[in-house]
């Protein structure tokens, strides 16, 4: 199914001027105008020990690379791959931006990337993290430790917290910065303070990103962050965002697998449907266990009603207990799943899961949401949506709830997506409890 | 050269009544009769869960199952890996013990051990996790990450707190687990309270390890206690036994091609000599860029001989300022390298420094210690020591600096080593700032 013709929102499009359109432009030229900030960083130091003892025309030089404000070290050098036998037959390099990226699970992402998991060891890599004032040495932190591992794939790191200069040629954004849920935050405020994060994102990308820049959102609400973000990115593609539902994939076929006593490579076909929050639903009834249906494989439909999906979802939590932070490294596993997807063709007869917009859906889903279904894709970075599902009533009601969970997020964020006034009445607190 | 047929230490070998094998003897007897701790696993969980509806066989088998207390969870089942098509011409299982496990750069470790990054990707991997009585439930945290993660590879995980069950058959041991050195410990403390782990880890490794087992130690000070390790395995090779500097290597041809203004992948026959602590050596004499030395390539020997060798040493403790702790990736990072190093040949005409026994060494270095040195492997998880280095004044007193602070250290854990009363006169407060 091809979605590339779906009719885009109109709200936010254009130059009309709107407040929000206003709003932008505002927000561009203030942008613009912000003077550069007089960050130290470790290139600084590098180039001051260079102007010990060289001529002057390369102390000049080191100077100059020191005002380069958003590079770092050793990838503030510019590498020419074409003048190298080695790399000459390298592709062309990747903009890789990451949001939230002295966190846990970036910490786990970013060396990842950087050593050729996603893209190959063909392919040539720019990282380009985004921080916050408050996290900007931690992100030097993690240039330096990038640095040192030496990964030969790696050949630019820059590091800011302005993302209309991060997000500039960005081929992808991992969207994973936003605020966990503190104690006694209601789930609307955390739609509009995490909303509002996404909304300057999208705008960001909007402006300055690859034209063809896809987008996976991870911080959470995932689905509604991602339809934020693609309202506010009216020139780009809704098909290229992403809500991340990989770890719930991930985790889904693992508990199959345990109660099958089998291991989990047997288990394909696996759709998180909706949400990724409580109302997910993991869809054992297209799924297969060494391609049988999973339950003429489980015979427990108890535990396949009621255990099973619990047990994915309340994953998170338990691990948040046993291990006293949330789940970082696996985390990030499933964002390079997510990316490998749609980077390599999808084996024949399989899917994977993962928060798309729903518009031009053909299961009957509401539109204009972000919901996880099933896709495939030619590894050309872009996707399709699998129609040869089949659906129960079981199935269908649990689908129906998700859509009415995400259909009442996104009236709580109307004034996010340029849609009117927000009016908050959320069904239930269904937040997955810790997921970043 | 070979080493195999070097002479080892005789005082803690053989059977001989003497007070260290009379408390190894007892401490494996201890060891067999301690009763199985009743740590509940999300195998139990998982098998409770499989009890309901079926067959009495089958309840039966997986209450043997959850009876395992060293598996986890899908890691419980036995795969057999030539039943299967795709598997079936991969190499035989190698069992990777990790202590420490619960720790952050284990959590780096572990995933890209699974991932296949060192062993490639006909190598099926069994991890066997080593934590404390305090980290159990943040390892069953790891575990069910790991799980979540579905790495083909990956086929056993095993979890616990007895090095004489998690070093079964271990062909790797990567001893990362050590206490950090809190305010006011003395050094002489901390190689006291952690040189008694390495020790009961080189009993147990001598006692249920593989014979071929290599064993890479992290947890600081590396050096020594590599030392006190391979004294208490007398069984085993003392040639098998390595102390981590290849971080330290990294962090030297990162430094090099920063100040060359090169990539890093164009610096060379990078060695560290001696202890990884702040007498650790970074060879600037033998190094190469493009495939010239060093010297030729930077005309600044003052920073070469002065500044070069600090930002190595101090880079740690640079990155806990902003970072806010260790540098757990990136030395994650170079223990793969290190492992790597080991099992693929080495280019031609490189090498990779490694903390190994000194005995039998071409340099003049004091025998029966455990110093840094160039190494090359033909990647059978052997090496050999470099020949063909050169030595000038400058280099070779630093060398002896470090070698002096390795002997002084060495007085110090005599208790621990079988070689008599311990005698502390450290020359000075030489730790690397917060390394683990």
């Amino acid at each position: 199914m091809d979605l590339s013709s779906l009719a885009r929102p109109q709200a936010i499009r254009g130059g009309s001027p709107g407040p929000l359109g206003a709003h932008a432009a505002r927000r561009r030229s203030v942008q613009l105008l912000r003077p550069c900030r007089p960050t130290v960083r470790c290139s600084v130091e590098a180039a001051k020990q260079q102007v010990q003892g060289i001529p002057a025309a390369v102390a000049a030089a080191a100077e100059a690379e020191a005002a380069r404000k958003e590079c770092f070290g050793v990838f503030c050098t510019t590498y020419d791959l074409q003048a190298d036998e080695k790399t000459k037959s390298w592709k062309k390099l990747v903009n890789v931006a990451v949001s939230g990226a002295a966190g846990m699970i970036s910490n786990h992402l970013l060396f990842k990337l950087a050593s050729g998991e996603v893209f190959g060891q063909d392919q040539p890599i720019a990282l380009k993290l985004l921080g916050s004032e408050r996290s900007i040495q931690a992100l030097e932190g993690v240039a330096m430790e990038l640095e040192d591992s030496l990964y030969p794939l790696l050949r630019e790191v820059s590091i800011g917290i302005d993302p209309y200069v991060i997000f500039e040629d960005a081929d992808w954004a991992l969207l994973i910065g936003a605020k966990p849920r503190g104690p006694g935050v209601e789930r609307a405020a955390l739609l509009d303070i995490n909303g509002q994060i996404f909304a300057e994102q999208g705008k960001a990308l909007n402006a300055v990103a690859s034209r063809n820049v896809k987008v996976i959102v991870v911080g959470n609400p995932c689905n509604t962050n991602a339809l934020i973000c693609l309202k506010n990115a009216p020139n780009l593609s809704a098909k290229n965002f992403h809500a991340l539902t990989r770890l719930d994939e991930n985790r889904a076929k693992c508990q199959l697998a345990l109660k099958a006593g089998v291991f989990y490579d047997k288990v394909s076909n696996m759709t998180i449907w909706g949400n990724h929050s409580t109302t997910q639903v993991p869809d054992f009834l297209n799924a297969k266990i060494d391609g049988r249906p999973v339950k003429e494989v489980i015979d427990d439909t108890k535990w396949l009603e009621e255990d099973f999906t619990i047990t994915v979802q309340k994953r998170g939590g338990v691990l948040i207990q046993k291990w006293g932070r949330s789940s970082a490294a696996s985390t990030a596993v499933s964002i390079v799943d997510a990316m490998r997807s749609l980077v390599t063709p999808t084996p024949e007869g399989d899917w994977f899961s993962t928060g798309v917009y729903t518009t031009g859906n053909p299961y009957g889903i509401a539109e204009d949401i972000v919901f996880s279904m099933p896709c495939r894709s030619k590894g050309d970075g872009d996707y399709e949506l699998v129609k040869d599902v089949i659906m129960d009533d079981f199935l269908w009601n649990r689908i129906k709830k998700s859509e009415a969970e995400l259909i009442a997020e996104k009236r709580c964020v109307a004034h996010l997506t340029g849609e009117g006034n927000a009016f908050c009445d959320l069904p239930g607190d269904t937040m997955l409890p810790g997921e970043m």
